[in-house]
């Protein structure tokens, strides 16, 4: 495939940018040996070197992370926390879970049980397995709060764990949740013609006035593969957009927050609290 | 013209965003009017809102911005910083220096001079006039510093501007600072082609080896027009976007600091020292 235009901006973008360390790139091709099909989940190296960043400014001292997958953006962000820092990161594949959980320990980011002796990293970081939203209802039980917030876990879920972590309190005043994928490859814009189709076909009986959806370069079936290596067809694909466009009006409309939909990667939201 | 892609992108974000308050909108209208040709050169209101929410979680006491314009970045920063924040911005054109100077007034950024009550704004934007390394050198000799620098004044200045501050120590130890058009419309990759051509062409003394240029659709001379209203051709154009180039390789061979160039809007690059 030749290389668009955007993909060259963002190699520029990467190589003018500072790298993290080697384990980083050890980690993605790691991935890639474990989940041939699926490591392009983990973010980018650029985009975790902005979400390092991001830990460094803001200064979180308690960050949940939905999905933690071989755990790359998990050690991204740990190592711009400040002394003392905890990430608490869910899981639901138990092999991921397993795997992650032993990449921290051996990187030092929680306590060894090997009894190998490695420096402690300022910021320490638990896997929690299991169901997203079980694992959220017990971080909740554990009066755990939280100053930043990483969604990155099923899409379809995101609208309810953006709840539960607002309803149950769990975000501290002046937090943040930083909500990933929220352009899904451009697909949304699929999702908001569809939405305005089927409005427009229940409208008038006759079918006539709904036109075809949009067709951007990202929704012609490109032939991902899911978790399980299940193909993904443009439409399993493009009902994941539809659950994203659905969370980022949720969001919109929600008067409690304010947010900023950021139109880098694959489209990052910044949400926080309105201020009193 | 017709719609891109990205246009779209941006435009959903836009749409899923929370909105700056009216006054933005009439500061854009207002600028158009006063500036029919510049306006553009003002951020959009999405980045607005995006630097506004960045001073919310960074929460600086003192900001330093190059280039003020009409002022619409320093009021979407003001009114996103802690009670007592200082904004000091710098503009050169004693024209953009007066009227944004009444604008901050009108709308109680600065004390009264015209004794018409308003209810002070948490934070103070303070105009320095003059040109920017001069205006620099006046706020080092008043020994501030600053927790967040802006850099959006004249690109062939970016490197002077950035050394003065490491030089002078005017860089608060946690501070950042956030660089704007770092991807001058993509040109940047022109730059580094004719670079490339450049070092080949000196290097073997037949000049066949230098080959032309990578166009995009920005470097079509598309007829922008500079600050005086001279048109800028390609060429000028061109000149610029090599400037920032050189300044984004400055940034990222300097060995006091970590930079992500952030591939959103025009570029953005945030730059912090490195830790101890
Ligand atoms: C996009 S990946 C996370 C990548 C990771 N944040 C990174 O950048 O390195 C999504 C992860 O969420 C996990 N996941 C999917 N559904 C889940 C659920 N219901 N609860 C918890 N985790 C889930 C998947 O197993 C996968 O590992
Ligand atoms: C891109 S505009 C700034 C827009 C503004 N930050 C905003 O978003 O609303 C750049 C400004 O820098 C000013 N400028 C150009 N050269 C300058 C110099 N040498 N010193 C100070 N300001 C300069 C221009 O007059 C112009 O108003």
């Amino acid at each position: 495939t030749p290389e668009t235009h955007n993909d060259r901006l963002f190699s520029y973008s990467n190589d003018h940018s500072t790298p993290l360390p080697p384990k980083f790139d050890h980690l993605h091709a790691h991935s890639l040996q474990v989940y041939p099909t699926t490591a392009g989940k983990t973010v980018s190296a650029l985009q975790g070197q902005f979400q390092q960043m991001l830990m460094r400014l803001t200064k979180p001292k308690s960050v949940l992370e939905l999905g933690t997958f071989m755990g790359y953006s998990a050690m991204a962000m740990a190592d711009g926390m400040p002394k003392g820092g905890v990430i608490y990161t869910c899981e639901k594949d138990p092999k991921a879970a397993r795997l992650s959980r032993e990449l921290f320990e051996e990187h030092a980011y929680s306590p060894s049980t090997t009894g190998k002796e490695v420096k402690r990293k300022d910021a320490t970081i638990e896997v929690v397995e299991g169901d997203g939203m079980a694992s959220l209802a017990v971080l909740a039980k554990r009066n755990l709060r939280f100053d930043a917030v990483f969604l990155d876990a099923d899409k379809g879920n995101y609208v309810n764990y953006y709840n539960f972590i607002l309803d149950n309190d769990m975000l501290t005043d002046e937090g943040y949740i930083l909500a990933d994928n929220v352009l899904f490859s451009g697909l949304v814009l699929n999702s908001e013609q569809r939405k305005r189709d089927a409005a427009a076909a229940s409208a008038s009986s006759s079918s006539s006035s709904a036109s075809s959806s949009t067709t951007t370069a990202f929704s012609k079936g490109k032939g991902k593969k899911g978790k399980n290596g299940e193909a993904w067809g443009g439409d399993t694909f493009q009902k994941f957009a539809d659950h994203i466009d659905t969370f980022n009006k949720h969001v919109r409309s929600d008067p409690r927050v304010d947010v900023v939909l950021l139109p880098a990667f694959d489209g990052l939201s910044l949400i926080m609290k309105k201020r009193q």
